[in-house]
């Protein structure tokens, strides 16, 4: 199952801090890809390329202008669309559901206010609790109960550093 | 078990949203306090507040200056610390260990660079992933862990609007 995250109506300047710690989320938490619209960012791509190159991984970052054409096409090839929204049907309730198909999953989150159509586009508008906090804990925490966990042991191929857990310091091995 | 979040460092306009969002994350996700140190912000305390009034609950916000007087006194009273950072001994492997105790909790993530003590100080220092991404995700999750969840049917009393989850659209109910 391969995962994308569509970062919604990015904000030049405004969102630039929100949308790196979407993107770096994303590629934490198992994500291969994420697409954003609204205004292009080439700070933010830099910065989250930079963190791939040192740290590992496949994680691509892509932009697209037009979010409506890039959703149908996605379900067109078979993928399924998650909206994560505050309106949504609790993530307890529908997890077991959304993980039951293997098919790939496009997980829509706002910045921007989202139009009225992504409401439908989507297989599964979903709650990460109901009340209003961060796309970017609710995309953690989905990414988190999606992947069971096994993110945390997931291999960043070609990383050039790797942190070493350690109960009080800093341990970094140079590859 | 109280949980209470210390926001480390806050800088004045520079962490206005990611702090925003944070505090946002912590309430939702069932911390009933944020204490936070580095700069005053009273537009971000408003802006979070406002959410309370709308959205219900106790959650309260705390500015602290000095946070080595803030840990060491929360420690003489009996809490626990738990510090999280990339550096640390991966969630998974001592979410049980923190679990087994009924101790209040004082959960700290950086922004700014966070000093050496606070590393000793820490009951705890543990990581949500050994990649570098965001505190916001890294909260969200580690408190979705900590209350198995039960944060999704947690009630926010006195509120003024419920979300109805609901599968398309958007249904709020007004108290």
């Amino acid at each position: 199952m391969n995962v994308v995250v569509l970062r919604f109506g990015h904000r030049y300047v405004r969102d630039e801090r929100t949308t790196t710690h979407v993107f770096l989320t994303a590629r934490a938490f198992g994500a291969t890809r994420v697409i954003y619209s609204g205004q292009r960012d080439e700070k933010v791509e830099e910065k989250v390329n930079s963190v791939t190159k040192i740290w590992g991984g496949a994680f691509q970052i892509e932009y697209q202008e037009d979010w409506k054409q890039t959703i149908i096409q996605w379900k067109q090839k078979g993928g399924e669309v998650i909206h994560l929204t505050v309106y949504g049907l609790s993530m307890l309730n529908v997890m077991s559901q959304i993980k039951h198909s293997d098919k790939d999953k496009m997980i829509i989150i706002g910045g921007a206010k989202i139009p009225g159509p992504i409401y439908e586009y989507a297989d599964w508008n979903v709650s990460v609790t109901s009340q209003p906090h961060s796309e970017i804990s609710a995309l953690g925490v989905f990414l988190h109960d999606l992947f069971n966990g096994e993110e945390f042991t997931k291999i960043f191929e070609n990383a050039r550093l790797r942190v070493i857990p350690h109960p009080k310091g800093k341990k970094v091995l140079k590859m």
